[in-house]
């Protein structure tokens, strides 16, 4: 017997039990339909990247990063050695972060991919952040992009999949949120921004909704933007402008690309799934610095935070091969898609115990598992009771919690004598004796 | 644009694309039906486990775990201080090595779990071993287990699961060796090995099959158990022993219940998928330390290694909890029940890409956009061309490996007029022009 340590996982990660799962299970199952409805194919990476991989692409949140120890004589080499010991020496190796720098990682590998490779991957990624609410160490993304064209039928594609993903579980307010990095950039300049502070001023405004005009021009001037510019640019970006109005503010040539393109995207998209989910929204800005056309996030009503987002990133998947590859790309929050679909109460029935479990006692084990096995060829999904207790007792299990079968099938001398076993309902109390092969039929009725 | 690294996964790693991913998918979804037509629920736990919940239960293979290494102040506080820095110092979590240890650990901290636990789990595991054919660092596990009973209905199910999996994904030649590792020990009493060499006489009959009878009677010397001592274990499990001639063979009452055991489970499992399937090993001894029951294993006609292994271990579920919890499991092995199905041909037809991509030039992207969501919401998988290029690349393009449309809708200006698109049958070449909204029942006929 081992010492007793605890038994819990570890902090920021989850085991799922069957109840979570028949949720997650089926949330992953209405994703992956619809993705595949819309032409997408699913790729897997490694859960652990060679970390030169994965640094340099973070930012700041390269911290966040797990990485791999070093084991046997490569470990014991750095600790014998008589060279300081740093983390650069104790591992090469981490867990995925994401699971974009993988995609740009396999694009740049596979010569024979196609060449407008759509893909979708739901895999778990990891990120040593401080758990919270909602956010967990272990998590799972399913993402969707499309690499290989510049067309925005590519952004209508992955907005239109993430809409019909959304509608399919039952969510009806929802609105995608859309603007434009190339207007943004525009804006940041007719502010009177210096091009080296874009990064800064895009970071500031992502954050205006959780801190404010003032929390956001406070950040800007202690990062060296002045007041002014900084108030011009909120200014611009007024939650009321419009893409009309923003046409007669913005004098140079990309704001009014990004502005086009913009009202070709958003009417294209009325052609869609996404038809009526879709608006200009001048103050997002998304965190990551790698986007560089429109991009989304989808909001429900009443939830903080976004269940999806993402949007184009021409520079960053051909970041390891040998020529820039244009992409678009929507990530759905699945973690939050979960908690508050079971905050609303969101979720279908779901079966999670068996059709059927056979109870048994006074008769040879053989018989039991023969009609087990004649029920399962029906298509049934049949748990056998292990043990010869009392039917009552093994009938009482079968109707507990967690356990949860929908029937059970005694069988006892009479029934095997007969063919039969005596059918009951356990939540009506139906009782019936039928012939073991009309089981599934009765059942299904 | 980041300096040139290597875009492979890391060593024993793998990306699986869309083409491995539709084979992969094919047999997780047949394993994972026949696992819950018996009844069994689905698990899962993180990754991610606490060092001391892996330490001390793989034996010498624990140096095959991979261990997190520390990060931030964590990790800066043991390469600052004055101690040695130590791997025990580096790292408190590792990636998860099996799925039982993570089973046990479940157990013990949910209470309110079903006293007979019927679990599946189908999760990637980790282990730094040396990569080789078939054998991955990170790979898959397809694990059912009941805890909470002895009885031999357990045994039936899970092998009874495993056969009809098999089975189901067309596997005809393959066969459980069963043994009973009661009857191993008292086998290894009679032999005149003192009870402290058990562990070491196991291990070294579980390589019967690799090194020989001599390359196993000198490991057995080589640890001190007697030449004569190791003839005579080997005599009594001569592959012509029957349990019949070892009844007589063993005076011993461990051995004896271990045969009476063995024999009830072979006659029961006449009666589910196995039978025909199960037969009686006197050679087979498994290399876990932890099974105290019947043991198996399933080979296949001319593959040198299993495709399946378990077998009883009351024991270990208990570790971390009050009580002996018992326990009887078998897992299938995934990767190589891969490797056999791709090297014998076994694999049905996968569809890999869409039903149909909708090719178009010199029209409207919202009419694109509309006859795309018109067929998805027949059921259809429709993948739309991105740029307007020309007809018949579009089509090249639709036909290429990778791809695989099965169909192309050509639109046009006279197809929009018409409310038609143009169906081609890629394969055959077949042509028809039909109202958009009968798109899938051509494409379906």
């Amino acid at each position: 017997m081992a010492k007793k340590v605890s038994t819990k996982p570890p902090s920021g990660m989850r085991d799922f039990l069957p109840s979570d799962l028949v949720r997650r299970n089926h949330v992953v199952s209405v994703v992956r339909g619809v993705y595949e409805q819309y032409g997408f194919v699913p790729l897997e990476t490694p859960s652990i990247e060679n970390l030169e991989i994965l640094t340099g692409k973070y930012g700041e949140d390269e911290k966040l990063i797990y990485r791999l120890l070093h084991r046997g004589d490569s470990l014991k080499k750095v600790l014998d050695s008589d060279e300081a010991v740093t983390s650069a020496r104790l591992s090469d190796q981490a867990l995925r972060y994401d699971l974009t720098v993988p995609l740009a990682r396999v694009v740049a590998q596979y010569g024979d991919l196609p060449k407008y490779f759509k893909r979708y991957q739901i895999q778990p990624v990891w990120r040593a952040d401080r758990p919270g609410k909602g956010r967990f160490r272990e998590f799972y993304q399913c993402d969707v992009d499309i690499t290989g064209t510049t067309s925005n039928l590519a952004e209508c594609e992955v907005l239109a999949a993430g809409c019909e993903v959304l509608s399919t579980l039952g969510f009806e307010a929802f609105e995608f949120h859309i603007n434009h990095r190339g207007l943004l950039r525009a804006l940041i300049r007719t502010a009177g921004i210096d091009l080296s502070q874009e990064g800064t001023a895009l970071q500031a405004v992502d954050k205006l909704d959780k801190i404010g005009r003032d929390g956001v021009l406070d950040e800007l001037d202690a990062r060296g933007v002045s007041r002014t510019a900084g108030e011009t640019l909120l200014d611009l970006i007024a939650e009321d402008a419009t893409i009309e109005s923003l046409k007669s503010s913005i004098s140079e040539e990309e704001g009014h690309k990004a502005l086009v393109e913009l009202e070709e995207l958003l009417a294209l998209l009325e052609n869609t799934p996404a038809a009526g989910k879709a608006r200009f929204s001048p103050q997002l800005a998304r965190g990551l610095g790698y986007y560089t056309g429109p991009i989304f996030e989808a909001q429900v009503t009443d939830l903080g935070s976004s269940i999806a987002g993402g949007g184009r990133y021409d520079e960053l998947v051909g970041m390891f091969g040998k020529q820039t590859v244009p992409a678009v790309g929507l990530s759905l929050g699945l973690e939050r898609i979960l908690v508050v679909m079971a905050e609303r109460g969101m979720f279908p029935e779901l079966a999670q115990g068996p059709d059927v479990m056979v109870c048994w006692r006074d008769v040879d084990r053989a018989a039991v598992l023969k009609v087990a096995h004649a029920m399962r060829g029906q298509g049934l999904r049949v748990e056998v009771f292990p043990e010869p207790t009392k039917l009552g007792k093994q009938i009482q299990y079968a109707d507990a919690p967690g356990v949860g079968a929908a029937w059970v099938a005694v069988l006892g001398e009479r029934e095997i004598a007969d063919g039969t076993v005596s059918l009951k309902h356990l939540e009506s109390g139906t009782k019936s004796d039928v012939p073991v092969a009309e089981a599934a039929s009765v059942i299904r009725r």
